[in-house]
């Protein structure tokens, strides 16, 4: 049996995971989810990781959502579906609490389901043929609150609903002009840009993005930041990588951080 | 005398409201944010009624906003307008919290309270020529904290500020830029893309719809969803129209939704 | 010694200050912040006044950041930087809290710290030349959160990130689409159509530029507007600027405000 999802070390620092069911343009399916969300947890706590792509494997769609032949016997009614969502959601809520940065590596189709994995990640880069949209009002069902969160604080409470509203496939152009996607490239490009991106993260110093990451998560809109969440701020200034990073600026040579 | 507000069917689940005052570009009195809240409050409980589209008269404006000749009489001092308020924001209120989909179908100008009820719709389509803006500053008044909110829930707070302390009125791309409009279309299509979003959302099922708008109300940016809230994202897979959906997808027809 | 921050009037009504360290593309230091956060908090009580502008010194950059040459003696440990970062912050504060409408005029180069003057201004206008990012994942060092949180307010928590965690520098088309800057102009324009926008900030009544400022504060996402909050919506009524703002409406005069 093939496995569900592929990992390939991209370089010392990067590691790539495949949604692997081409055949079916890497429609997910239960187990598939189970399985993204193991390796995610896992890698989430490899310290010496500096960025994780995920793409679907074929090079020809991302995902276009949950396989709906699964419905009848895996989601047919709302018991089966709320331990479906279980494992649903908390493959969302690793990726999203992932310490690491995340890139969505994103050719051709990304819908439903597959846009939410995309919604949870840090960077989306998209080819020009990509399309997306979650059509679930005709299929009958909801997208779970837990699921339409990762989407509302992408783009927005309006043009989340906008999407399950209407339930329209849209191009790559709109995905953008919605904020549902970080750049545009030639679809001939998605991975070179999407390598080159983990890269230029991978590049920096690995303490910085993380410490980015969490204060992101930490930042309200409204509220007043405190003294104790801002003084996190300053303890980049006393590792080893700071010294390395700024007297490379000056000596105009490239940091090669050590990550400490 | 003429209905302030006309109602015309658009289909068994579509009903289209007209702001009608086309002699005055549908320019908004008293009488009108009053009987523009009947209607909504009414409509709002019509379980049938799967989406509202809102326009102004006439095809040549949404409306360029509040009625300046107004002022003498009902808004010359902060009592008076605290009474027209009163009407105002309950009206705008009912439009926010109505549980059915509402289009907004712009042509021309859309300014001032013309914006303020776009900005309570779920979907605004415009047509190329349209234009956008709340120019009060050279009014010498303010836009009150409960018209604010919308505008800014739709843009942002930097956007509605902008807008607000400049008083500039921009065309149909900065408004699609700011976020302000879901999309744009040739003036001459603006019905008709209006329409076929319509659709659109009444072909879907009208309880997942919904569910989405309550959703979507129910999620805050920063807070975990409990299960209580995300819980009645698995209610939707024991609905007859689920098992009307999921089937019809396998099938390759098209559903009928039953609303049930 | 040539004075850090010079301030020039525009009129009787708008201000304008500029970094002024232009054969350092107006790179940021310690004394700059300290004299920039002085120099606001004056302006900030002045009721005279209706717009201030801040720019670079020398037309050719706005600021690219802190200048990396002080790290040695001024940020080369956590104490250091703190003590540094109290200047830095107290200064965004200090903008963020003016109750004066701002204008930040961006030519050329705007990045780091010169974003995050930036970030904190109502309006931000740009040439197409104009530069954006934050590439300090190479310095091996951090936003604090204190700094994110505007940023995070302009663009949201994802476009921050990416900005963050990529280091990446774009053009002034990315930073439009990524809502960094609210619009772009030619580059011999940008002065040209900053003071424009100053003088229709400064043309409509100051009360209301002021109220709305305060109002956009005052409103949250999800909450219920209280009548307290929305009450001060209705005291505009009340004023002189009133009354000249919509007779002159009605006369087609142009208004002149007297902030009272």
């Amino acid at each position: 049996m093939s496995k569900l999802i592929l990992q390939k070390k991209i370089s010392e620092y990067i590691i790539e995971l495949s949604l692997n069911r081409p055949e079916k343009l890497n429609a997910l399916t239960k187990p598939m989810w189970k399985e993204l969300g193991v390796i995610f947890k896992k890698l989430s706590i490899n310290k010496n990781l500096r960025c994780i792509i995920i793409r679907g494997e074929g090079g020809k769609s991302f995902s276009p959502g949950n396989d709906i032949g699964e419905f009848e016997t895996e989601r047919s009614n709302s018991k089966q579906s709320k331990d479906y969502g279980k494992f649903l959601h908390s493959t969302l809520a690793v990726i999203i609490s992932c310490p690491i940065p995340t890139v969505a590596l994103i050719e051709g189709i990304c819908v439903g389901g597959g846009l939410e994995i995309a919604s949870c990640c840090d960077i989306r880069i998209c080819g020009q043929s990509s399309r997306f949209g979650v059509p679930i009002n005709r299929l009958g069902l909801t997208m779970a609150p837990r699921e339409m969160q990762p989407l509302i604080n992408l783009v927005g409470k309006n043009v989340a609903l906008e999407i399950l509203l209407e339930g329209r496939i849209f191009n790559s152009t709109e995905a953008l002009q919605k904020g549902l996607v970080s750049r545009i490239v030639p679809d001939n490009d998605v991975e070179k840009e999407a390598y080159e991106t983990a890269h230029r993260i991978a590049d920096g110093a690995p303490l910085v993005a993380r410490w980015h990451k969490k204060f992101s998560k930490e930042i309200s809109n409204n509220e007043k930041i405190t003294d104790k969440i801002n003084d996190r701020g300053y303890e980049c200034y006393d590792t080893e990588d700071f010294n390395i990073g700024y007297k490379s600026f000056l000596n105009k040579t490239k940091p090669k951080f050590k990550n400490k």
